[in-house]
Protein backbone atom coordinates (compact mmCIF):
# COMPACT_ATOMS: atom_id res chain seq x y z
CA UNK A 1 0.00 0.00 0.00
CA UNK A 2 1.33 2.98 -0.84
CA UNK A 3 0.72 6.31 1.16
CA UNK A 4 1.00 10.08 0.50
CA UNK A 5 0.37 12.60 3.74
CA UNK A 6 -0.88 15.86 3.02
CA UNK A 7 0.03 18.64 5.53
CA UNK A 8 -2.74 21.72 5.49
CA UNK A 9 -2.02 25.42 7.09
CA UNK A 10 -0.30 28.26 5.87
CA UNK A 11 1.43 28.25 9.15
CA UNK A 12 3.76 25.78 8.11
CA UNK A 13 4.54 27.45 4.73
CA UNK A 14 5.49 30.74 6.80
CA UNK A 15 7.91 28.55 9.14
CA UNK A 16 5.75 29.55 12.46
CA UNK A 17 5.47 26.13 13.11
CA UNK A 18 7.94 22.83 13.28
CA UNK A 19 6.07 20.16 11.46
CA UNK A 20 6.28 17.33 13.97
CA UNK A 21 3.35 15.32 12.40
CA UNK A 22 5.43 14.55 9.29
CA UNK A 23 7.89 12.50 11.96
CA UNK A 24 5.21 11.11 13.85
CA UNK A 25 3.15 9.81 10.81
CA UNK A 26 5.87 8.81 8.65
CA UNK A 27 7.45 6.67 11.61
CA UNK A 28 4.10 5.13 12.52
CA UNK A 29 3.05 4.12 8.91
CA UNK A 30 7.27 2.59 8.28
CA UNK A 31 6.35 0.21 11.46
CA UNK A 32 2.82 -0.65 9.96
CA UNK A 33 4.92 -1.30 6.90
CA UNK A 34 2.92 0.67 4.39
CA UNK A 35 5.53 2.86 1.76
CA UNK A 36 5.05 6.70 2.31
CA UNK A 37 6.07 8.29 -1.34
CA UNK A 38 5.29 12.01 -0.77
CA UNK A 39 4.65 14.14 1.52
CA UNK A 40 2.71 17.85 0.48
CA UNK A 41 2.28 20.78 2.84
CA UNK A 42 0.11 23.21 1.31
CA UNK A 43 -1.74 26.24 3.00
CA UNK A 44 -5.33 27.13 3.58
CA UNK A 45 -6.04 27.72 -0.08
CA UNK A 46 -9.60 25.77 -1.71
CA UNK A 47 -8.20 25.91 -5.01
CA UNK A 48 -4.23 24.71 -4.23
CA UNK A 49 -5.86 22.71 -1.65
CA UNK A 50 -8.10 20.07 -3.60
CA UNK A 51 -5.32 19.87 -6.86
CA UNK A 52 -2.76 18.34 -4.09
CA UNK A 53 -5.40 16.04 -2.83
CA UNK A 54 -6.25 15.11 -6.25
CA UNK A 55 -3.12 14.45 -7.18
CA UNK A 56 -2.53 12.44 -4.23
CA UNK A 57 -5.37 10.27 -4.43
CA UNK A 58 -4.44 9.34 -8.62
CA UNK A 59 -0.84 8.71 -7.27
CA UNK A 60 -1.25 6.88 -4.19
CA UNK A 61 -4.27 4.43 -2.07
CA UNK A 62 -3.96 5.80 1.02
CA UNK A 63 -4.38 9.77 1.77
CA UNK A 64 -3.43 10.80 5.27
CA UNK A 65 -4.52 14.97 5.42
CA UNK A 66 -3.94 16.89 9.08
CA UNK A 67 -4.85 20.13 9.71
CA UNK A 68 -7.27 22.65 8.53
CA UNK A 69 -10.74 21.00 10.37
CA UNK A 70 -10.93 23.62 13.10
CA UNK A 71 -14.35 25.84 12.88
CA UNK A 72 -13.25 28.81 11.36
CA UNK A 73 -13.48 30.02 7.56
CA UNK A 74 -9.88 29.51 7.09
CA UNK A 75 -10.53 25.68 7.45
CA UNK A 76 -11.26 23.90 4.37
CA UNK A 77 -9.68 20.67 4.20
CA UNK A 78 -13.28 18.87 5.34
CA UNK A 79 -14.54 21.04 2.20
CA UNK A 80 -11.70 19.50 -0.32
CA UNK A 81 -11.82 16.37 0.56
CA UNK A 82 -15.47 16.20 0.29
CA UNK A 83 -15.39 17.69 -3.34
CA UNK A 84 -12.21 15.41 -4.28
CA UNK A 85 -14.24 11.77 -3.62
CA UNK A 86 -17.36 13.16 -4.79
CA UNK A 87 -19.10 13.03 -1.76
CA UNK A 88 -22.16 15.60 -0.21
CA UNK A 89 -21.42 17.31 3.19
CA UNK A 90 -24.41 16.30 5.64
CA UNK A 91 -25.08 17.03 9.06
CA UNK A 92 -24.29 14.42 11.45
CA UNK A 93 -27.08 15.02 13.80
CA UNK A 94 -25.28 12.53 16.21
CA UNK A 95 -22.16 14.65 15.81
CA UNK A 96 -23.78 17.99 16.47
CA UNK A 97 -25.30 16.38 19.80
CA UNK A 98 -22.04 15.30 21.25
CA UNK A 99 -20.67 18.42 20.34
CA UNK A 100 -22.99 20.35 22.31
CA UNK A 101 -22.28 18.19 25.33
CA UNK A 102 -18.65 18.67 24.95
CA UNK A 103 -19.16 22.36 25.27
CA UNK A 104 -22.08 22.17 28.29
CA UNK A 105 -19.60 19.95 30.16
CA UNK A 106 -16.77 22.68 30.12
CA UNK A 107 -19.63 25.48 30.43
CA UNK A 108 -19.14 27.28 27.34
CA UNK A 109 -21.44 28.22 24.89
CA UNK A 110 -21.10 26.69 21.40
CA UNK A 111 -20.57 28.82 18.74
CA UNK A 112 -22.70 28.73 15.44
CA UNK A 113 -19.37 28.27 13.64
CA UNK A 114 -18.69 24.47 15.38
CA UNK A 115 -21.60 23.49 13.34
CA UNK A 116 -19.21 23.20 10.21
CA UNK A 117 -17.30 20.65 12.44
CA UNK A 118 -20.43 18.20 12.66
CA UNK A 119 -20.63 18.35 8.24
CA UNK A 120 -19.52 14.73 7.56
CA UNK A 121 -18.94 13.26 3.53
CA UNK A 122 -21.91 10.83 2.70
CA UNK A 123 -20.10 7.39 3.47
CA UNK A 124 -17.37 8.23 5.63
CA UNK A 125 -16.83 7.33 9.09
CA UNK A 126 -16.47 9.70 12.11
CA UNK A 127 -13.46 9.31 13.99
CA UNK A 128 -14.24 10.58 17.23
CA UNK A 129 -12.36 13.59 18.89
CA UNK A 130 -11.49 12.95 23.31
CA UNK A 131 -8.97 16.03 23.08
CA UNK A 132 -10.75 18.83 20.87
CA UNK A 133 -13.96 19.91 19.02
CA UNK A 134 -12.57 18.17 15.27
CA UNK A 135 -13.66 14.46 14.63
CA UNK A 136 -11.50 12.77 11.81
CA UNK A 137 -13.01 11.07 8.94
CA UNK A 138 -12.61 8.23 7.06
CA UNK A 139 -13.11 8.93 3.44
CA UNK A 140 -13.83 6.00 0.78
CA UNK A 141 -12.32 7.07 -3.11
CA UNK A 142 -12.54 5.23 -5.99
CA UNK A 143 -11.69 2.15 -5.93
CA UNK A 144 -10.62 0.92 -2.65
CA UNK A 145 -8.71 3.97 -2.01
CA UNK A 146 -9.38 5.93 1.37
CA UNK A 147 -8.53 9.44 2.54
CA UNK A 148 -8.41 9.89 6.30
CA UNK A 149 -8.61 13.46 8.01
CA UNK A 150 -6.68 14.21 11.25
CA UNK A 151 -6.80 17.57 12.87
CA UNK A 152 -3.42 19.25 13.49
CA UNK A 153 -2.84 19.63 17.04
CA UNK A 154 -0.06 16.79 18.17
CA UNK A 155 -2.00 15.97 21.29
CA UNK A 156 -4.96 15.85 19.20
CA UNK A 157 -3.81 13.91 16.25
CA UNK A 158 -1.89 10.92 17.61
CA UNK A 159 -4.05 9.66 19.87
CA UNK A 160 -6.56 9.60 17.01
CA UNK A 161 -4.24 7.82 14.97
CA UNK A 162 -2.94 5.10 17.34
CA UNK A 163 -6.62 4.67 18.67
CA UNK A 164 -8.53 4.17 15.08
CA UNK A 165 -6.04 4.96 12.23
CA UNK A 166 -3.37 2.16 13.14
CA UNK A 167 -6.13 -0.19 13.82
CA UNK A 168 -7.89 -0.09 10.56
CA UNK A 169 -4.45 -0.11 8.48
CA UNK A 170 -3.21 -2.82 10.32
CA UNK A 171 -6.58 -5.10 9.64
CA UNK A 172 -6.63 -3.86 6.03
CA UNK A 173 -3.07 -5.74 5.80
CA UNK A 174 -4.31 -8.95 6.95
CA UNK A 175 -3.43 -8.23 10.69
CA UNK A 176 -0.09 -8.76 10.06
CA UNK A 177 1.79 -6.06 8.16
CA UNK A 178 5.33 -6.84 7.44
CA UNK A 179 7.37 -3.89 9.56
CA UNK A 180 10.42 -1.81 8.76
CA UNK A 181 13.69 -3.34 10.66
CA UNK A 182 16.60 -1.24 10.58
CA UNK A 183 19.87 -1.09 12.39
CA UNK A 184 21.79 2.00 12.30
CA UNK A 185 25.96 1.32 12.51
CA UNK A 186 27.67 4.28 13.56
CA UNK A 187 31.37 5.73 12.47
CA UNK A 188 33.47 8.25 13.26
CA UNK A 189 37.11 9.22 11.92
CA UNK A 190 36.09 7.56 8.21
CA UNK A 191 34.12 9.88 5.80
CA UNK A 192 30.63 9.42 3.94
CA UNK A 193 32.43 8.69 0.41
CA UNK A 194 35.48 6.56 1.20
CA UNK A 195 32.75 4.30 3.59
CA UNK A 196 31.07 4.20 0.95
CA UNK A 197 33.71 3.52 -1.99
CA UNK A 198 35.04 0.49 0.59
CA UNK A 199 30.94 -0.93 0.22
CA UNK A 200 30.74 -0.28 -3.17
CA UNK A 201 30.35 -4.02 -4.06
CA UNK A 202 27.61 -4.88 -1.40
CA UNK A 203 26.21 -1.50 -1.49
CA UNK A 204 25.59 -2.28 -5.41
CA UNK A 205 24.22 -5.79 -5.63
CA UNK A 206 22.02 -5.59 -2.13
CA UNK A 207 18.26 -5.05 -3.00
CA UNK A 208 17.33 -6.43 0.46
CA UNK A 209 18.11 -5.58 3.52
CA UNK A 210 18.99 -1.87 2.00
CA UNK A 211 22.03 -0.05 2.88
CA UNK A 212 21.64 4.06 3.35
CA UNK A 213 25.09 6.19 4.39
CA UNK A 214 24.30 9.37 6.26
CA UNK A 215 26.73 11.92 6.66
CA UNK A 216 26.04 13.53 10.65
CA UNK A 217 27.80 16.02 12.16
CA UNK A 218 31.69 14.37 12.32
CA UNK A 219 30.35 10.83 12.19
CA UNK A 220 28.56 8.60 9.47
CA UNK A 221 25.91 6.21 9.65
CA UNK A 222 25.32 3.23 7.36
CA UNK A 223 21.07 2.39 8.02
CA UNK A 224 20.57 -1.50 7.15
CA UNK A 225 17.02 -1.80 6.90
CA UNK A 226 14.94 -4.82 5.67
CA UNK A 227 11.08 -5.31 5.99
CA UNK A 228 9.60 -8.84 7.88
CA UNK A 229 6.98 -10.04 9.55
CA UNK A 230 9.14 -9.31 13.23
CA UNK A 231 11.73 -7.75 14.52
CA UNK A 232 13.65 -10.98 14.78
CA UNK A 233 13.22 -12.04 11.24
CA UNK A 234 14.45 -8.83 9.87
CA UNK A 235 17.85 -8.94 12.09
CA UNK A 236 18.15 -12.40 11.24
CA UNK A 237 18.33 -11.47 7.87
CA UNK A 238 20.54 -7.66 8.43
CA UNK A 239 23.05 -9.86 10.34
CA UNK A 240 24.96 -11.37 7.55
CA UNK A 241 25.23 -8.08 5.93
CA UNK A 242 25.91 -6.19 9.32
CA UNK A 243 28.66 -8.94 10.09
CA UNK A 244 30.54 -8.42 6.58
CA UNK A 245 30.44 -4.51 7.46
CA UNK A 246 32.08 -5.01 10.72
CA UNK A 247 34.76 -7.15 9.28
CA UNK A 248 35.57 -4.50 6.18
CA UNK A 249 35.05 -1.34 8.62
CA UNK A 250 34.90 -2.14 12.40
CA UNK A 251 37.53 -0.18 13.51
CA UNK A 252 35.77 2.81 12.62
CA UNK A 253 32.36 1.80 14.46
CA UNK A 254 32.19 2.84 17.52
CA UNK A 255 28.12 1.64 18.43
CA UNK A 256 24.82 1.09 16.52
CA UNK A 257 21.08 2.14 16.75
CA UNK A 258 20.60 4.63 19.27
CA UNK A 259 23.79 4.78 21.10
CA UNK A 260 25.70 8.02 20.47
CA UNK A 261 29.51 9.16 20.74
CA UNK A 262 29.64 10.49 24.07
CA UNK A 263 27.41 7.59 25.65
CA UNK A 264 29.58 4.69 23.94
CA UNK A 265 32.78 6.82 25.24
CA UNK A 266 30.87 7.07 28.99
CA UNK A 267 30.44 3.12 28.66
CA UNK A 268 34.38 2.37 27.87
CA UNK A 269 34.97 4.41 30.96
CA UNK A 270 32.90 3.28 32.77
CA UNK A 271 33.63 -0.29 31.94
CA UNK A 272 37.53 -0.12 32.71
CA UNK A 273 36.77 2.47 35.86
CA UNK A 274 38.58 5.47 34.30
CA UNK A 275 37.69 8.99 34.45
CA UNK A 276 37.79 11.72 31.83
CA UNK A 277 38.95 15.72 32.39
CA UNK A 278 39.03 17.84 28.98
CA UNK A 279 40.76 20.91 28.67
CA UNK A 280 39.37 22.35 25.61
CA UNK A 281 40.09 25.31 23.62
CA UNK A 282 38.78 25.49 20.21
CA UNK A 283 36.02 23.82 20.95
CA UNK A 284 34.97 25.88 24.05
CA UNK A 285 33.77 23.28 26.49
CA UNK A 286 31.82 21.50 24.23
CA UNK A 287 32.95 18.18 24.27
CA UNK A 288 32.21 18.53 28.34
CA UNK A 289 28.96 19.31 27.28
CA UNK A 290 28.30 16.45 25.63
CA UNK A 291 29.78 13.96 28.14
CA UNK A 292 27.92 15.39 30.67
CA UNK A 293 24.45 15.51 28.66
CA UNK A 294 25.00 11.76 29.13
CA UNK A 295 22.49 10.34 32.49
CA UNK A 296 25.46 8.87 34.61
CA UNK A 297 28.18 10.51 33.73
CA UNK A 298 29.31 11.80 36.85
CA UNK A 299 30.78 8.28 37.38
CA UNK A 300 33.40 9.27 34.82
CA UNK B 1 7.61 35.56 -7.12
CA UNK B 2 6.31 31.73 -6.13
CA UNK B 3 8.93 29.58 -4.22
CA UNK B 4 8.60 25.93 -3.82
CA UNK B 5 10.19 23.88 -1.52
CA UNK B 6 11.88 20.28 -2.01
CA UNK B 7 13.09 17.81 0.10
CA UNK B 8 14.81 15.11 -0.80
CA UNK B 9 15.38 12.35 1.09
CA UNK B 10 14.02 8.77 2.23
CA UNK B 11 15.18 9.43 5.41
CA UNK B 12 12.26 11.83 6.02
CA UNK B 13 9.51 9.69 4.44
CA UNK B 14 10.94 6.81 7.19
CA UNK B 15 10.36 9.78 9.95
CA UNK B 16 14.01 8.95 11.06
CA UNK B 17 14.43 12.60 10.90
CA UNK B 18 12.81 15.78 11.71
CA UNK B 19 12.53 18.15 8.57
CA UNK B 20 13.80 21.22 10.45
CA UNK B 21 15.01 22.40 6.94
CA UNK B 22 11.29 22.96 6.13
CA UNK B 23 10.64 25.43 9.11
CA UNK B 24 14.38 27.56 8.22
CA UNK B 25 13.50 27.49 4.78
CA UNK B 26 9.59 28.65 4.95
CA UNK B 27 10.83 31.35 7.67
CA UNK B 28 13.37 32.85 5.68
CA UNK B 29 11.64 33.10 2.47
CA UNK B 30 8.60 34.54 4.25
CA UNK B 31 10.83 36.90 6.11
CA UNK B 32 12.34 38.02 2.06
CA UNK B 33 8.92 38.34 0.76
CA UNK B 34 8.67 35.41 -1.30
CA UNK B 35 5.47 32.94 -1.17
CA UNK B 36 5.93 29.42 -0.78
CA UNK B 37 2.84 27.78 -2.18
CA UNK B 38 4.10 24.29 -1.40
CA UNK B 39 6.66 22.43 0.28
CA UNK B 40 7.10 18.55 -0.69
CA UNK B 41 9.20 15.61 0.15
CA UNK B 42 10.17 13.01 -1.89
CA UNK B 43 12.81 9.37 -1.34
CA UNK B 44 15.74 8.71 -2.90
CA UNK B 45 13.88 7.66 -6.44
CA UNK B 46 15.21 9.42 -9.60
CA UNK B 47 11.69 8.69 -11.35
CA UNK B 48 9.37 10.64 -8.49
CA UNK B 49 11.82 12.91 -8.37
CA UNK B 50 12.18 14.20 -11.55
CA UNK B 51 8.63 14.28 -11.51
CA UNK B 52 8.57 16.55 -8.19
CA UNK B 53 10.80 18.82 -9.86
CA UNK B 54 9.19 18.80 -13.01
CA UNK B 55 6.27 19.68 -11.28
CA UNK B 56 7.67 22.60 -9.15
CA UNK B 57 9.34 23.94 -12.13
CA UNK B 58 5.85 24.30 -13.84
CA UNK B 59 3.66 25.91 -11.07
CA UNK B 60 6.75 27.97 -9.33
CA UNK B 61 9.06 30.42 -10.00
CA UNK B 62 11.94 29.25 -7.66
CA UNK B 63 12.56 25.74 -6.53
CA UNK B 64 14.57 25.93 -4.03
CA UNK B 65 15.71 21.64 -3.49
CA UNK B 66 17.67 19.99 -0.52
CA UNK B 67 19.13 16.85 0.47
CA UNK B 68 20.73 14.42 -1.88
CA UNK B 69 23.92 15.98 -3.11
CA UNK B 70 26.26 13.52 -1.48
CA UNK B 71 28.78 11.51 -3.27
CA UNK B 72 27.15 8.45 -2.96
CA UNK B 73 24.90 6.49 -5.39
CA UNK B 74 21.96 7.11 -3.78
CA UNK B 75 22.55 10.53 -4.13
CA UNK B 76 20.81 11.63 -6.95
CA UNK B 77 19.60 15.39 -6.72
CA UNK B 78 22.13 16.70 -8.98
CA UNK B 79 21.35 14.77 -11.49
CA UNK B 80 17.12 14.96 -11.60
CA UNK B 81 17.66 18.87 -11.74
CA UNK B 82 20.10 18.31 -14.43
CA UNK B 83 17.61 16.45 -16.68
CA UNK B 84 14.55 19.19 -15.71
CA UNK B 85 15.89 21.94 -16.38
CA UNK B 86 17.61 19.99 -19.55
CA UNK B 87 21.23 21.51 -18.79
CA UNK B 88 23.78 18.48 -19.41
CA UNK B 89 26.36 17.44 -16.27
CA UNK B 90 30.12 18.68 -16.64
CA UNK B 91 33.15 18.14 -14.63
CA UNK B 92 34.44 21.05 -13.25
CA UNK B 93 38.27 21.05 -12.78
CA UNK B 94 38.05 24.24 -10.41
CA UNK B 95 35.66 22.30 -8.09
CA UNK B 96 37.48 19.42 -8.40
CA UNK B 97 40.85 20.63 -7.32
CA UNK B 98 39.49 22.84 -4.61
CA UNK B 99 37.83 19.34 -3.48
CA UNK B 100 41.34 17.53 -3.66
CA UNK B 101 42.43 19.98 -1.51
CA UNK B 102 39.31 20.14 0.79
CA UNK B 103 40.79 16.80 1.69
CA UNK B 104 44.38 16.76 1.62
CA UNK B 105 43.76 19.62 4.55
CA UNK B 106 42.22 17.06 6.40
CA UNK B 107 44.96 14.66 5.85
CA UNK B 108 42.03 12.20 3.81
CA UNK B 109 42.39 10.66 1.09
CA UNK B 110 39.28 11.37 -1.80
CA UNK B 111 37.47 8.76 -2.97
CA UNK B 112 36.42 8.16 -6.65
CA UNK B 113 32.72 8.47 -5.66
CA UNK B 114 33.59 12.45 -4.68
CA UNK B 115 34.40 13.22 -8.31
CA UNK B 116 30.36 13.16 -9.13
CA UNK B 117 29.75 16.45 -6.87
CA UNK B 118 32.21 17.87 -9.27
CA UNK B 119 29.70 17.68 -11.90
CA UNK B 120 27.87 21.15 -12.19
CA UNK B 121 25.14 21.30 -14.69
CA UNK B 122 26.06 24.10 -18.21
CA UNK B 123 25.39 27.54 -17.03
CA UNK B 124 24.96 26.83 -13.59
CA UNK B 125 26.14 28.61 -10.68
CA UNK B 126 28.27 27.16 -7.95
CA UNK B 127 27.75 28.36 -4.01
CA UNK B 128 30.79 27.37 -1.90
CA UNK B 129 30.47 24.94 0.90
CA UNK B 130 32.73 25.58 3.45
CA UNK B 131 31.45 23.00 6.05
CA UNK B 132 31.28 20.10 3.75
CA UNK B 133 32.13 18.58 0.35
CA UNK B 134 28.55 19.21 -1.74
CA UNK B 135 28.67 22.39 -3.63
CA UNK B 136 25.18 24.06 -3.82
CA UNK B 137 23.77 25.16 -7.38
CA UNK B 138 21.98 27.77 -8.51
CA UNK B 139 20.43 26.57 -11.75
CA UNK B 140 18.69 28.79 -14.88
CA UNK B 141 15.38 26.94 -16.11
CA UNK B 142 12.96 27.93 -18.56
CA UNK B 143 11.84 31.76 -19.03
CA UNK B 144 13.80 33.14 -15.55
CA UNK B 145 12.98 30.65 -13.28
CA UNK B 146 15.81 28.99 -11.40
CA UNK B 147 16.26 25.95 -9.22
CA UNK B 148 18.37 26.03 -5.95
CA UNK B 149 19.96 23.02 -5.10
CA UNK B 150 21.15 22.98 -1.60
CA UNK B 151 23.08 20.30 0.95
CA UNK B 152 21.01 18.52 3.34
CA UNK B 153 23.13 19.24 6.74
CA UNK B 154 21.62 21.97 8.28
CA UNK B 155 25.11 22.94 9.36
CA UNK B 156 25.73 23.08 5.96
CA UNK B 157 22.29 24.45 4.23
CA UNK B 158 21.91 27.56 6.98
CA UNK B 159 25.34 29.28 5.95
CA UNK B 160 25.02 28.40 2.18
CA UNK B 161 21.72 30.35 2.45
CA UNK B 162 22.62 33.30 4.16
CA UNK B 163 25.70 34.11 2.40
CA UNK B 164 24.72 33.25 -1.25
CA UNK B 165 20.63 32.64 -1.72
CA UNK B 166 19.56 35.70 0.71
CA UNK B 167 21.45 38.11 -1.12
CA UNK B 168 20.35 36.65 -4.53
CA UNK B 169 16.62 36.71 -3.95
CA UNK B 170 16.81 40.40 -2.62
CA UNK B 171 18.94 41.58 -5.34
CA UNK B 172 16.25 40.08 -7.95
CA UNK B 173 13.42 41.46 -5.63
CA UNK B 174 15.17 45.22 -6.25
CA UNK B 175 16.81 45.23 -3.25
CA UNK B 176 13.97 45.93 -0.95
CA UNK B 177 11.26 43.14 -1.03
CA UNK B 178 8.32 43.72 0.67
CA UNK B 179 8.75 41.53 4.26
CA UNK B 180 6.25 40.04 6.67
CA UNK B 181 5.06 41.86 9.30
CA UNK B 182 3.08 39.92 12.02
CA UNK B 183 1.63 40.53 15.43
CA UNK B 184 0.67 37.70 17.24
CA UNK B 185 -2.24 38.00 19.94
CA UNK B 186 -2.05 35.90 22.85
CA UNK B 187 -5.70 34.48 24.39
CA UNK B 188 -6.95 32.15 27.41
CA UNK B 189 -10.15 30.87 28.43
CA UNK B 190 -11.93 31.73 25.60
CA UNK B 191 -11.72 29.17 22.48
CA UNK B 192 -11.35 29.55 18.82
CA UNK B 193 -14.58 29.38 17.59
CA UNK B 194 -16.41 32.03 20.55
CA UNK B 195 -13.05 34.28 19.27
CA UNK B 196 -13.35 34.02 15.97
CA UNK B 197 -17.38 34.21 16.11
CA UNK B 198 -17.31 37.38 17.51
CA UNK B 199 -14.23 38.71 15.11
CA UNK B 200 -16.85 37.65 12.01
CA UNK B 201 -17.18 40.39 10.48
CA UNK B 202 -13.67 41.74 10.85
CA UNK B 203 -12.38 38.35 9.36
CA UNK B 204 -14.69 38.93 6.52
CA UNK B 205 -13.41 42.07 5.07
CA UNK B 206 -9.91 42.39 6.19
CA UNK B 207 -7.83 40.99 3.37
CA UNK B 208 -4.42 43.11 4.61
CA UNK B 209 -3.58 42.93 7.50
CA UNK B 210 -4.89 39.17 7.27
CA UNK B 211 -6.27 37.68 10.51
CA UNK B 212 -5.48 33.99 11.38
CA UNK B 213 -6.45 32.50 14.54
CA UNK B 214 -4.67 29.20 16.06
CA UNK B 215 -5.95 26.73 18.45
CA UNK B 216 -2.86 25.66 21.00
CA UNK B 217 -2.94 24.01 24.25
CA UNK B 218 -5.44 25.55 26.39
CA UNK B 219 -4.85 29.31 24.69
CA UNK B 220 -5.73 30.45 21.71
CA UNK B 221 -3.89 32.73 19.41
CA UNK B 222 -4.74 35.41 16.41
CA UNK B 223 -2.10 35.68 14.07
CA UNK B 224 -2.62 39.41 12.57
CA UNK B 225 -0.10 39.59 9.47
CA UNK B 226 1.01 42.16 6.74
CA UNK B 227 3.35 42.64 3.86
CA UNK B 228 5.20 45.97 4.02
CA UNK B 229 8.96 47.56 3.13
CA UNK B 230 9.58 47.71 7.15
CA UNK B 231 8.45 46.60 10.24
CA UNK B 232 7.51 50.25 11.31
CA UNK B 233 5.38 50.25 8.51
CA UNK B 234 3.57 46.95 9.01
CA UNK B 235 3.01 47.78 12.85
CA UNK B 236 1.52 50.75 11.45
CA UNK B 237 -1.14 49.12 9.53
CA UNK B 238 -2.01 46.38 12.00
CA UNK B 239 -2.47 48.83 15.33
CA UNK B 240 -6.09 49.61 13.91
CA UNK B 241 -7.07 46.00 13.69
CA UNK B 242 -5.38 45.08 16.82
CA UNK B 243 -6.83 47.99 18.97
CA UNK B 244 -10.19 47.14 17.37
CA UNK B 245 -9.89 42.99 18.39
CA UNK B 246 -8.64 44.42 22.10
CA UNK B 247 -11.41 46.39 22.90
CA UNK B 248 -13.52 43.27 22.09
CA UNK B 249 -11.68 40.68 23.63
CA UNK B 250 -9.23 42.46 25.67
CA UNK B 251 -10.21 40.72 28.99
CA UNK B 252 -9.00 37.52 27.25
CA UNK B 253 -5.74 38.78 26.01
CA UNK B 254 -2.87 37.94 28.22
CA UNK B 255 0.15 38.80 26.10
CA UNK B 256 1.57 39.55 22.51
CA UNK B 257 3.85 38.05 20.35
CA UNK B 258 6.51 36.09 22.23
CA UNK B 259 5.64 36.15 25.40
CA UNK B 260 3.83 32.82 26.63
CA UNK B 261 1.29 32.55 29.75
CA UNK B 262 4.24 31.43 32.40
CA UNK B 263 6.01 35.00 31.42
CA UNK B 264 3.24 37.16 31.73
CA UNK B 265 2.14 35.75 35.02
CA UNK B 266 5.66 36.21 36.31
CA UNK B 267 5.92 39.28 35.21
CA UNK B 268 2.76 40.66 37.14
CA UNK B 269 4.12 39.12 39.88
CA UNK B 270 7.36 40.57 39.90
CA UNK B 271 5.51 43.66 39.04
CA UNK B 272 3.12 43.75 42.24
CA UNK B 273 6.16 41.98 44.37
CA UNK B 274 3.90 39.06 44.71
CA UNK B 275 4.83 35.52 45.25
CA UNK B 276 3.41 32.08 44.27
CA UNK B 277 2.84 29.22 45.53
CA UNK B 278 1.50 26.10 43.92
CA UNK B 279 -0.15 22.66 45.48
CA UNK B 280 -1.19 20.44 42.44
CA UNK B 281 -3.10 17.16 42.15
CA UNK B 282 -4.10 16.81 38.62
CA UNK B 283 -1.21 18.89 37.24
CA UNK B 284 1.10 16.92 38.65
CA UNK B 285 3.47 19.60 39.28
CA UNK B 286 3.29 20.73 35.61
CA UNK B 287 1.91 24.34 36.66
CA UNK B 288 5.21 24.52 39.13
CA UNK B 289 7.34 23.15 36.46
CA UNK B 290 5.77 25.91 33.69
CA UNK B 291 6.54 29.10 36.15
CA UNK B 292 10.10 27.54 37.13
CA UNK B 293 10.60 26.88 33.32
CA UNK B 294 10.40 30.63 33.34
CA UNK B 295 14.44 32.28 33.65
CA UNK B 296 14.34 34.62 36.75
CA UNK B 297 11.58 33.01 38.16
CA UNK B 298 13.18 32.85 41.59
CA UNK B 299 12.17 36.29 42.19
CA UNK B 300 8.57 35.38 42.41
Amino acid sequence: MIAELVFVGTELLLGEILNTNAQYLSRQLAQLGVDVYHQVVVGDNAARLRAVLSQALSRSDLVIASGGLGPTDDDITREGAAEVTGRPLELDPQLLAQLEIWFARRGRRMAENNRRQCMVPRGARVLPNDRGTAPGLMIPADGDKVVILLPGPPGELRPMFEAHVAPYLAARSGGRPLRLVTRTLRFVGIGESALADGLRDLMATQTDPTIAPYAKVAEVHLRLATRAADEAEGYARIAPLEAEIRSRFGRFLYGSDEETLPQAVGRLLAERGMTLSTAESCTGGLVAKWITDVPGSSRY
